[in-house]
Parts: C-alpha cells; structure tokens; sequence
C-alpha cells in the first residue's frame, strides 16, 4: 500500500550548542520520508531548485524513497537557517528563503495517484486539498499545519480538517488553532471539525492522542544528549504513518502503538545533526528502542 | 506503619479565572495529609498561629489524620495570597505573611518518632535535618524542596540529600539544583549526591521517575476543568507515599505504582478550590482514576 508525502525538501543550516550545519538536507518530507521509509516504501512530491545537490537526493533514494514526484525547477532551493538556544528549548528563524518552494505546485505522478497513505506535510491548506483532489482513495490521510495557516488561511484549513483522518500538530498550535487555553477542550473542538483524531506532540514532554472514546498519553524518550532537534515533529510524523501504512490497520491499538514507533523515530532524529542519525538506523535498533519505551511506561494495573 | 508529615498549614487566599478563596484551609502538609489520608493514616507536624480556624483542623481530623503534632502558637497563621494567569500555567505571588510559621521548630511527638515513612515538606533544610534527628528508625524518607533553599541553603540541602531515599521535586528546581540543563543529566547528578530515586513533577506534562537502572513516565490526568492548580504537588506526594506506606513496599513495582496514585491524587485535587474535592474523595473513585490511567497509557509491545 503506497505511502505518499507532499511537502518541503530544503536546505538547512542550523546552529545549536553543539555545533552547526550549512545547507543540510532537510524539510518537513525528507525528515518524513527518511523516517517512514524505514518502516514501509515511501513516496515524496516536491520542489527543489537547480542548486540541490544531486548527493542530498541520493541519500534519500539510498533508503529506498521514491523520488519520481520530487519536481527540479530553474531557481534556488528552499533554504532556512536558524540558532537554537543553550538549552534547545526555543529557536530563532535567521531565514528563511522560500525560493522555488514559494510557487510550488503539488503534482502527484500517476504511478502514485493510488496511494493508501497520504501525509500532508505543512503547506498552504489550498494546496492540501488540491492534492487530495488528485489521490484516488487513500485509506488514511494524516496532515500537519502550523500558525502562519491558522492564522492567514483559516477557512480553507477548516475544508482540508474535513477530509483530513489524522490531525499531527503541537500543542500550541491546537490551542491556537480552537481558540481554547485547555488542550483537552480545544482537542475535542477540533475533533468535531472533522478528523477522527488529533496527535498532539509536547516535543520533550510526550504526545497525547485524543479520539471520540479513547485518550493516549506517552512520553518522550528520555535523551540525556540532544544534538539538533530539527525535524523532530516530521521524523515522528514519518515513523507514526510509516508504521500504520506498514500494518495496514487504524485500530486504536494500530495508532497507539504507531505513536510509540513516531516517538522512536523523533528521539532517534534528534541525536545527530540534519538525517545523519536517520539515514543510518536499523530496524533491530528501533524494535529495541521500542522496547525500552514499553519498560518507560510499564506500571502494574489493581487486581 | 507510621507515616509521618512535616510542613506548613497555612490560610490561602487564590484568585483563579473561576473563581477566588479567602483564608482557605492550605499549606504543603495539608495538601499531603488529605492526600495522603485516603490511603494511609497520616501523622501532621506542623504549627499554626491562634487566628486559625478550628474548624479547618476538623476538616483534617474527619479524614482520620492525627494532628498531635500542630502547635498553637501566639501570633498570626501563615497566609499565602496568589492570582493565577488565564490559563493557569503561571501564578503571581501577591502576598507571603510567614507568621509563626517564621520560627517553626519541628517538635515530633514521642508517638510520632517510630514513623516508618516521613515526608519531609518545602521547608529549610536545617529543620529537615533536625526532623530526621527526631525519627528512630524510618523505612522511607522522602523530601521536597524549592529555588528559594537551593539558592540560600545549598550546602545544607545537599547534607539533607544524602539521607533521603527520594527526593520529589519539579523539573525547573531539578535543573537549577544540578546546574545542568538536560533533566536527565540533571537528575543523574542529583542521584550521585544521595537519593536513591528522584520522581520530577511537571505540571500538566506528567512526572518522570529516575532510579539506578530505573526510569518511568506518566503523563498527567487529561483534565478538562482545572479549578485551582494549588497544592497539586503536595498532595501528589500525599497519595505517593500514602500509596507506598500502605503497601509497606519500596520495589521498583511499588514507586510506579505510587507515581500513579500521586497523579490521580494531584488531579483530583485541582478539580475544585482549597481542599474541597479531596476532603470527600472516596476510595472507589481513586481507583476508578487509576484504571483510567492505565487505559490512557496502554499500548501493546511488540511480538
């Protein structure tokens, strides 16, 4: 069942404590797709200017990720540069240079019009729907967005929640996005605007899950060495559709368990600079991430 | 088994977006006793000047708690004054009258003094110390503390630490306690100086327990209605070690279970104003929170 992501492929160069990177590969659908592709084949619509190096692309291909709807247009590439504080926990944006990104046009290839699984990466929620109106019959269609939409396109936000299953945002945005300071009341606000849950992501402090009967909560792995915690939100992202489009289930118990292997993957991410820990992982060290997850969490039930 | 509590028993008087209180029964040792009391009978140390309602130590005795320990003295109660941020993540200090609270000694009563669990509440360090002198020979001590101890009795806090099996505090005092960003680094700091295990408080984002070879994450009660956050730690400690003296076990099992007992105490508790909900909590409805906790966390391991 073919796993489909719409969204950016950029440039990023990024200054933490630990050091800094200068044009790496990055992007809400390169940190997804290096992350889903792990768990099921993973095929990517984009842009890209004719100052993307070939090399970047091909450690995406390396994985196995479908590249036939990453568009090379006459321009420059999306770039971003940012510094995160001493202790990663705020960020400032230096730049960024939307270039050939700012006229993108989402065109999805015949060969993945059929695609079962579809993320919506945070683009403009026009461009969201035009891309649903090109997909066949997606099982599943799980989106992100972010303030700037909520803000300048809200209408249009509303009509894609409408089509939309899964709703993967930040806890800000979900109380920004219903107007509501309680997480809880804003998620059942946006819950009854259309999709039939909302993965709500606290970055170190875990994610929440809320459906019409049932509530997930789960922490965020315990890391003692973050590196660059860009990426972190589309890595969870990558490994939570990536896990589900692998099952090919949308249980409760599928998308609990889908939120762990996002969890695995975000904590993973975040070690290393750019995808330089993705790129590497194995699936033997996600099972035992996975594992120590369940040991973080375990707790005895009443008789 | 004895369990026994030593802190403050203060007049609070809070200002939430739902509503106010005036000279409302409060104080750390309160909170944790009526916690606490649900699960195992509770022994207060504390003082309270002549202003102070006996009516509001009746409140206290009705749950069974032993107030042997609470002077009278001339002078005035300690009053505590706040106003809560619209959404309830911050507060404002407006007033602080320590009373006699200012010159409290801790005298444990010979009855009190074979206590097998003691909960040692925010207050200076010295008088923690001077408490555990009191004591013959208990199984468990835990201890809380704040910024304001950290920053002026860092030397005798540090004396403290070495004689307490578990230190209960929030993920701010865990950082500025350790100097180090990183929680988990932090909190691998803070256990080197004594404490067998550290359980951090993060508000609404859950607890972290950290041990040797152990870690354990909750996240906290999704509440919709939060009415007054005040005393959600105090009585999180209260059904903690409430918990643990009445299982009379220190297993690792036990700590987590205890964390979840603590949480629901804690949710409970900010749900109405001052002392209100728990005063009438049942055991049924505790252990009807408990098995919620366990579905809101639940997720199944892989094959």
């Amino acid at each position: 069942m073919g796993l489909l992501v719409v969204g950016s492929i950029a440039l990023d160069s990024v200054v933490t404590p630990f050091g800094e990177t200068a044009d790496a590969l990055g992007g809400a659908a390169v940190f997804f797709s290096m992350a889903g592709a792990v768990l099921h084949p993973v095929q990517v619509v984009g842009v890209v200017g004719n100052d993307f190096p070939e090399t970047h692309l091909k450690k995406l291909a390396a994985r196995g990720v479908d590249l036939a709807g990453v568009e090379r247009k006459q321009g420059e590439s999306f770039r971003w540069k940012a510094r995160y504080s001493y202790d990663l926990n705020s960020r400032e944006t230096l730049e960024t240079r939307l270039g050939v990104f700012a006229e993108f046009q989402p065109r999805i290839p015949d060969k993945f019009r059929d695609a079962k699984f579809v993320f919506l990466g945070n683009i403009d929620p026009e461009l969201q729907l035009n891309v649903l109106d090109q997909v066949k019959q997606p099982k599943l269609v799980a989106c992100d967005t972010m303030n700037y939409w909520i803000e300048k396109e809200f209408k249009s936000l509303l009509e894609t929640l409408k089509l939309v299953d899964i709703l993967i945002i930040n806890d800000a945005e979900t109380r920004e996005l219903a107007g509501e300071s309680n997480l809880y009341r804003a998620g059942r606000k946006i819950l009854s605007w259309g999709p039939r849950a909302l993965v709500i992501k606290r970055g170190e402090y875990g994610v929440v899950m809320m459906k019409d009967r049932s509530m997930f909560g789960a922490p965020a792995y315990p890391l003692e060495d973050v590196f660059d915690p860009t990426g972190a939100g589309d890595s969870f992202a990558g490994g939570f559709v990536g896990y589900l489009a692998g099952c090919g289930e949308l249980s409760d118990a599928a998308i609990r368990k889908a939120i762990i292997f996002g969890s695995v993957m975000a904590s993973f991410n975040v070690e290393k600079f750019s995808l330089d820990r993705l790129r590497n992982l194995t699936f033997p060290e996600i099972q035992g991430r996975f594992r120590e997850f369940k040991q973080l969490t375990h707790f005895e039930g009443l008789e």
